[in-house]
Order: C-alpha cells, then structure tokens, then sequence
C-alpha cells in the first residue's frame, strides 16, 4: 500500500487554467497553489460564505455538502453545482467556475486624503563635500576626513553603517574625493555617494490597512508627492480582518514569518512600482514611514501578535519604532530609516494617531469628534487640552461581508440608493457605472436610511411586510428580504437586502455609536459643544452623512460640522515623513491620548441596548 | 582530448596522509587541502624559503627545482630531495616527507601580561525586575511596563533590539513577569531573559595580532579574569606579515572576506573553548573589546586595507567603532557590544593605544619611553603633555624570519645564549628544554650580544674570521657563519647564525633605534629625562634588556627604569572592556597621539645609517 495521495487533474473558468492536484484537499486550496485568490472574511473556515464557486458533475468530483454549505447556499443552488471551496474537497477530477464575485478585485481604494500643507522639516539632508587628498604631510584618516567636512554643515553625526565603512576608501578615491554624504537626523550618514546626487532625495509613507496598502512617494526637498500607489494588502489570503490573521500568525512560527513575508513584499511591490514609474533609484529613497492598525503594526515587525487578540489586548509596544531598511529587507537604500508611528493602544493604532495629526485635533481649542470607520472603527473625542479614543468592534458589515450581497467598494458595487416612497421603485448608482453586482458600505447605508425613510424598516429594525410590493418578500430562509435589483430587470441577478442584513447593519452603527456616547460621557462634552466632525478612512469618503445620521451611525449634529477628510492616516504619515516636529508630535499624541477600553466600561452594555434603535422620527 | 587534469596520488609523512591530488599543483597547495600548513613568511612566492619538504623519487614526482629553490636549498640537500613546497609542482605519485621544522607549530604565546588593578564600572547592568500583570484596568504595552520598571533603576534605556521585541509578550509571560533586563551604556537594552541571572554577566576582551589571537573572559562584576585562551591567528596561512595579509585582501571580494572570516572563525573558537570549559552560556557574553594593529582592525571589520601599504598609509577610520555581535557572526550573545578601540594611525593601531592606557604614560608626568617589538615596532615617546609615536619597520627578523635559523618562540627554540669569550663555546638554554631546533627572538639578540663581547662581530658588523676555532667557518655560499649548535654534538643539526644573518639584525635594530632617535628629537626629550622604558609584547617579555642594550636595540638607559609588561595591549582591552572611562581615555589617547611618519622626516636616512652600527665599547 503506498500512502501517496492520488492525483487529480483540475480546471478552472473562466480563466481557463488547467493543472494537477491532490485528491482530498479543498478547492481553496488547489486554487490558491494556482494562484486565484477567492474572497474570504473567514480565512477558510465555512462562516462567510464568500468563496462560492461551480463546480462541474458536482457528486463525483466533491461529494456531499458540508453543515456549513448547506446553511450558506439555497437546496437549488447546490444542484447548479454551488459550492463553498473552502468546504469541497475534490474526490476526483474537477471542473471549478469561479464567478466574478467570488473573485478578489481590485477594489476602489482611497488614497487621495486631503492635501495639508506640510512644511518641509526632513530628517534627510544631503551634503556634497570635496575634500582634500591625504598626503604624507597631511595624514588624517579617510571617515575622519570626511566627517570634519560634514560638520562644516552644523551636523555632527557620530555613525556611518559598516558596510559604508568597508568601502569607504575606495568609494572616496574612485570619486576623486568629492562626494554626497546623506546625513539622518544630523547623528548618522546614511550613504556616501560618488559626485553630487543633493537633488536625488526621496521618501516613502506606507499605510498598511488589513485591506489596502498605500504608497506615497515625496520628494524629501519638495515635500512634493511625486507618486501615489495602492494595492490590496496581499495578508488578505489568510482572512479579511485582524483577528484571521492573528489567529493565522500564532499558529507557528513559519505563518507568523508568511503574514508579515506578505505585507513586506506588497511595500516593496509598491516602491518598486513608484519609483520605476519615474525613474528613481531606489537608492535615492533614504527613509520611510508606516502607519497601520496595531495588528498590521506587529504582523509587519514580525512581532507576536497573539496577546492582541486575548483579554486585556495589550499590545508589544507602543512607542515609535525606527528600523533599517535592510532589517526589513525593504528594497530601498538598505540604510534608509524605517520609521513606525507610535501606536495608542491594542485596537488603536498608528493610522489613528496619524489621523489626529493629520486633523490638528490636538491642537484645536473646541472639542471635535472623529470617526476611522473600518471593520474596527476608532473613534477620538477631544481638543488639545483631552483625548479619549476606542476602538468599536463594527465588523465588516460597512466593508461588505457578513451582509447577503455586500461587497467591498470595486467597480459594479452599488454605493448610493434612493427608494419612492410611494412606489417603493429603488434608484441607484454603481461605481465605474457597471452592472450592478452588490452593496458596498455607503451603498448599504443609503439603502437603509431610505427603507427608514419609506417606513420598509420600522424603529425597531423589523422590516414591515407589504403585500402590496413585490419588492418586499420572504426567502428561502423565511426571512424578509426587500429587492433592490431585480434579476433580469434592473441587474443581471437579484440584489436584497435581508432581515438579518439589517440586524447586521443595526449592531455595527450601535456599535460606532456606543463608543461615540461613551466617549463623550467620560470627556464630559455635550453634543452641541463638538466643533468639527471628522470622519477619515475609504467609507469615510464616500458615506452620505445624512444618511449615516439617519440610521444614527453618528449623532444628530449639523452636517456643515462635518468633514469628510479621506485617507487622514496617509496624510499624517506624510507630515511624519516630511518634519521630526510631526514626530514629535505623534509620540505626544500617543502618550496623550487616554484609551478607554469600551468593554471594561459599566455603561457599555445599556448604551449599546439603546443604540441599536433606529432614531428616525 | 580532455582538458581535465590527470590526477595523482600523494602520500603525506610522518603523518600517514594519503589523498588524491591534480597534476601540476605545488605541493605547498596539495598540502593546504589536506590541512597540513607550512611555515611561510613569503605566502608562497619562493622568498623566506621556510615551507622546506622532503620528496621521494624526486625527479619522477616534481622535476627539476626552480630558481628560488637553488637559492634556498644546497645542492647536496636537493640530492636528498630537499624542496620548496611553495614552488616544487606535483607531476607524478608523490610521496612528501614534511620536516618538523616546516611545519606550523603552536607557538609560545605571550598572555600574561602584568595584572593591573581595574575599578569595575561596566558597560553592562543586570537587573532583575519583577512586573504587574495587565488587567483591563492596567492596559500599559508590555515594553513600556518593562521600561517604567527598568527606569527605576536610573538607566533610562531608549532601545531595544527588534528580536527581543519580536518575542517580548510570550517572554514575559512564560517568565510570569519575572525578567532580568541587560541594559548597556545606560541607554540599550540588549537582552531580556526569564527570571534572575544577574549573576551572569561575561564581557571578552581579544588582543589580535598578526601572528597571534589572544582571548581573556571576564566576569563583569567583579572585574575578575576567569579565562585566558590563545592561538596562531589563522590568517597566517595567508603570510606571515601584514603586507602579505593585505596583499591577499585585495586581490578580491572572495579574498577579503576569507581573511576577516579567517580571524573571526578564530575568535569564535577562542571564546567557545573559554566559556566550555568554565560552563558559561555564550548567552551571558555581552560585550566584547578589540584590539590590534591597524591592519588586523580593518580586516576584522571587513574595511578595504589597500590604502594601508600605499603612501601615504592612512587608515578608513581611527575613531572607536561599535558594532554588535551578530554582525560579524560572533557566537556570544547576538546583540552584545563589541567594541573596537581607537587606532592612531596606519601603521599604529589600537594595540598601541592599550599599550598607553596599561602603562599610564598619558598620565605621567615624567617622559616615559615605550616600545612594542614585532614585525613593526611601535614607539611612544612622551608624558601627559604630549606624546609622539611612530613604526618601525623592524622587519620579522625578531619573530624568526629573514635569519637562517630563525624561528618562532616554540618548543626548541633557543631563547638564550652566553659565548665563552675565550673558547668561543655556546651555552644555551632551549624553549621546554627541547633539543636546539633554532633561534627565537630572544635568542637572537642574545646571541649577537655575546659575539659582539667576544669580538667575533666587530662594530660594523662583519664577522671576524678566526682560523683557530671551528665555530668560525666559511659555507657553501661562501659567507663567513658562527656555529651555535654543531650536528651530532649538542643537537640533531647545525645551528648557525650567518653574515647575513647579522646585517638582518642590524637593519632590524637600527630600524627601532631610528624610531626613538627621530622622536626624541622631535619632542626635544634627553635620554637622561628618561624616568620608565616599557617594553611590551611577547618578544619583549623574553628579550634580555642588556643584550638589547649592547647591540644598541635600545639607548643606553639605566637597566633599573627598563621594565618588561608582557601583553600591555590585552591589559588595555580589558581595561576597556570594564569601564567606559576607560574608552573615552583611549578616545583620547588616539586623539592627542601625535604620529610621525619617518620615512617623510628629514632626518630619516642618516639618523638610520648611525644607527646600522654596533654600539658596544
């Protein structure tokens, strides 16, 4: 008996791929080893149903249907050959089509932010010296040469890195003797380099979300940003939010090293992109700064983010981190400073403190409010004389999953709606004006405000039965569903909205809320005191703010005190990058801000009761 | 026709080697893969002709000898198959008989030095700290806990490497909050290890020289030397002198890399032999000092030498260097500082400098005199006004090459001679008693001292021809030689001490004598303001200072202020390695050392020619 695994052979449409594989494993995986990426909230286990694909003469080549497939796909689509392919396994040769939605996209990321202007402080400078030869009347040693030159310039650095050492001589003899030294921070040169290359000074801020990374590339003299750039963050593989990946890097040492492998080559991808786009040597990038939600923070300093996830979530470390480029073998100047924002707290991270940079609330004498809604939405309550920040557990209902046709913001996502109240008929937009292929997060706000706004959804969040509209129906679940896109009609499938879409869409906005109230409890400020509210991140961009108040995700304030300011993380992380008085400046606002640990608070769970309701008079 | 070599077999005696060879290798080569080194000061070039070997069926197995073998061989003794093996090329089976003589032998090697009292102020701290657990009311990072409780013992640390980090969470929670943090120079934390091991703190101290590597471990708590280990630097397979080194280091990458793998992979072994065989874990190393000629700093650290033996011969760098351990693969703790002293110039490294920390010259206030004997000599002229110091190319005629039976201070050699002025007779006494194999340093100058007063070698050094003892002969090049040992009477072979022989030594002492001449006149200093010669190294240790006297080595200064200090230099390192003043008085030293290039004084040439003469009256 041989205990080899029988090989199968496997094809994939559309896309056409053909290959071989091993009997039993899931289609998940088998298609990953191919390289298709399928979406997942869950990492692989049943819960999202995302990953659905068809597979071809279902009964020999997978078997039957897991608890979990039959609970996420109808009896009538598992004869069409549904599947989830994270729970078939193949028994023999197989066929898989995987649709479109089940396909990850490349999403619609925002990475425009709201340009501030940044006065250019860097830590950076470059120096051209000539110096004189040595003779025998004049013995003075080649780095000592060098540095008495550089401090010429009022900089005193007292480190040079020894691989710049080692060549020292023969970089300054081949050079003639005139070079470009770059200084950091006026204590370290960083690079010694042949001729005068002062023009050629350039830098990088990373923003490292668990769905997008990115990058913008300044020119360090300018502060100009010569190139912006973003991807999906390739750890989306192992699950879309913080806690798959967190389960996924404490399973071992080789997945902790793989999680933080990825994010690292998605930056490097990047820069690389950047840079060739405009002919710049990846030499000439002499320092970086990152920002990211506390998870990505460690996962990408490979540190062990197991006790982020475990009561009382406290994270490794908190204050800024400084890195060579080569100790992250970041493809840039090996030398280049990697600077990590400091962080606030387990689940509030360096994107948020770059946010409060980049809103000046530290600074601001009337009390603001601020909201980076994700899959956890920090919310920050102050002005410069207090800060109180949390973290809400919203889940990804506004980013697409665990709603029946939610989907990230990619291109055919429906992102705003209105309903007749009368007719009940819906109106909507889709991004890049597509066929309609689901609900992104302010798609899903608008749909909801207006089912409010025609009383199809009552206070409670029931929605009302209407025989008279064949837009409201009951599935096959039994449950109430209101449709949007009519198959055949309006869009090439239907698109609904569910009772349990709802209840999902009420315990995320009760969540943001409860934290917005708790916060503003504890600060003691009345909600007609808040000056400016600011609300930061992709979601943040596209929500109708009316609608967001309808639904009472936010309180009931003007809409002209509130700001929609983009991606504020990516701002900040500029201004970091540009001047070390913003540096400073985010060391005092993570020392700063008081982190209030919404579960431990006594009032967590009555306010959060009283948040689920919709306000809607 | 194949271009592939024919292949040979080789036979290796009195060591039983059998091995296969490539026809047309030298036999010096055939060897060094076999692991068999030779004694060489020429690395191979046919110059020193040391790398002696004797082969059977000479004519069929390497044919005819070369130039530089008639040169150094007899041709009775190419009869008996006397070869070069640097030059004699396999052409046929050989089998090669390697004479005691040619081989490496572990040498005597000079660790003592003179023990000076040092006040423990270390680098490195230990403390232990036991921590709170976080709670949900207690939600501070693990680092900046650790931190807030290192911090009460008055160090305010500002870093920790990102490996520590990495594990820091599961480290202090495996330890149950119980650690013991290594903080370095106040400001570094190197290490954090469960529970209490204040107890173990070790620091190396490692003396590299040309031809030796002397390693001390230290207990830096009580300042104590637990360990001393010593062995041939394992570069000498390269040469014996630097020149030879450098040469080889920049003949490429591949080279210069072999040569600093060479001493590190030395230093590995000295530091694993020393913590074995004291159980002490290579963990608890956490710190390191080094010192050494100039060259053997560069290439430790990997720095391009060529500069080195070019005019005008100055060094990439002069300043003290940190670096850490797993920079340059140093098996003791991965982030353990290793520290190499300041050098002062090309040709005077940072040995010198431990030199002038040990004795204290920079703060007398009488002038001292010091000197540190090997292939280059270095002097120190001064007191804490001013110092001067120079090198001198004494050539290795001390260390035993360049002299026909020279050889190095092991087992054998003869280390001390009277000559009967009547008889002429030699006593002598040998290293361990052994029968006479040559003549060491000591030896050397011993001998000369004692030809001189029994006027066998008159002032300018030519040996008198005297008819009427037999220990003055005429040999087969037709130079007039004194007999030493006498084959079948006092030892196995001849031992003689030739011409040439005697003007080597000359060059050689009038080399050293130049040296402190020239900077005693640049100082302005008399020989009667003279308060402590030092003579430092191992030669100095065995050399008789009244021999060294009469040849004119050095001045004539009252025996009584001559003071032998073995290995000053490795007291100097250890002095480092235990306190931070200490370095910054070594930043000094290097700093106010004044060097003086003689071979661009004036006054060089015929201050040398004086010196060629013999002083004794």
């Amino acid at each position: 008996m041989s205990a080899v695994a029988k090989t199968i052979d496997i094809s994939v449409q559309p896309l056409g791929l053909k290959a071989r594989g091993e009997c039993g494993q899931t289609l998940r995986k088998i298609l990953q080893e191919l390289g298709v990426e399928l979406s997942s909230t869950c990492n692989g286990l049943g819960r999202c149903g995302k990953c659905r694909v068809v597979v071809s003469r279902v009964q020999t080549a997978v078997g039957e249907p897991t608890a979990a497939e039959r609970e996420h796909i109808s009896a009538q689509e598992l004869l069409a050959g549904f599947r989830l392919a994270c729970q078939a396994r193949a028994q023999g040769n197989v066929e898989v089509c995987v649709p479109k939605d089940s396909m990850i996209w490349r999403t619609r990321l925002q990475t425009e932010g709201v340009e501030t202007s940044v006065e250019p402080l860097p830590l950076v400078k470059k120096l051209y010296v000539e110096l004189s030869k040595p003779t025998l009347r004049s013995l003075e040693p080649d780095l000592e040469r060098l540095m008495r030159k550089i401090c010429e310039h009022n900089v005193r650095p007292s480190y040079l890195p020894p691989q710049i050492l080692e060549d020292l001589p023969e970089t300054l003899r081949i050079a003639n003797w005139k070079v470009t030294a770059t200084v950091w921070g006026c204590k370290e040169i960083l690079d010694v380099e042949e001729g005068n290359t002062t023009k050629a000074s350039y830098g990088f801020s990373f923003d490292v979300g668990t769905t997008k990374i990115a990058a913008y590339l300044l020119n360090l003299s300018t502060a100009e940003t010569v190139a912006i750039s973003s991807m999906v963050n390739p750890q989306v593989k192992y699950g879309d939010d913080v806690i798959s990946r967190i389960a996924h890097a404490v399973r071992g040492e080789t997945e902790r090293k793989e999680l933080q492998l990825e994010a690292l080559e998605g930056i490097n991808q990047l820069a690389a992109e950047c840079c060739s786009k405009h002919g710049i040597d990846p030499r000439h990038i002499y320092e970086a700064t990152v920002v990211g939600n506390t998870a990505m923070h460690h996962l990408l300093l490979h540190i062990c983010p197991k006790h982020l996830a475990l009561s009382p979530y406290v994270p490794a470390v908190k204050r800024a981190l400084n890195l060579k480029a080569h100790q992250l073998n970041l493809r840039i100047n090996p030398h280049a400073n990697i600077h990590f924002l400091p962080v606030i707290a387990g689940f509030v991270g360096s994107d948020c403190v770059a946010d409060i940079l980049a809103t000046s609330i530290f600074q601001e004498e009337d009390p603001c409010l601020l909201l980076d809604i994700g899959t956890n939405t920090e919310v920050v309550v102050g002005n410069k004389k207090r800060m109180l920040a949390c973290s809400c557990a919203s889940g990804p209902a506004f980013e697409g999953a665990h709603v029946r046709h939610g989907m990230k913001a990619s291109s055919g996502a429906i992102e705003s709606a209105e309903v007749d109240t009368e007719t009940l008929e819906v109106r909507f937009r889709t991004i890049d004006n597509a066929e309609p292929r689901g609900l992104c997060g302010s798609g899903v706000v608008d749909i909801v405000a207006e089912m409010l706004k025609a009383k199809i959804v009552d206070s409670e969040g029931a929605i009302r039965h209407d025989a008279n509209s064949s837009r409201i129906r009951v599935n096959d679940h039994g449950q109430l569903e209101f449709v949007i896109v009519q198959e055949g009609k309006t869009g090439p499938r239907d698109i609904v909205v569910t009772q349990r879409d709802i209840r999902e869409i009420q315990l995320a906005k009760a969540a943001i809320r409860t934290g917005i109230s708790i916060l503003m409890q504890e600060i003691d400020i009345r909600l007609d005191q808040i000056a400016h509210m600011y609300i930061a991140g992709a979601f943040g961009t596209y929500i109708d703010p009316a609608s967001a108040r309808l639904i009472g995700m936010i309180p009931y304030v003007p809409l002209s005190i509130i700001m929609s300011v983009g991606n504020a993380a990516g701002m900040g992380a500029r201004m970091a990058l540009m001047s070390s008085k913003a540096r400073s400046m985010c060391e005092k606002i993570s020392h700063n801000v008081e982190y209030v640990e919404l579960a431990a608070h006594s009032d967590f769970r009555s306010t959060f009761m009283e948040s689920l309701r919709f306000p809607y008079r």
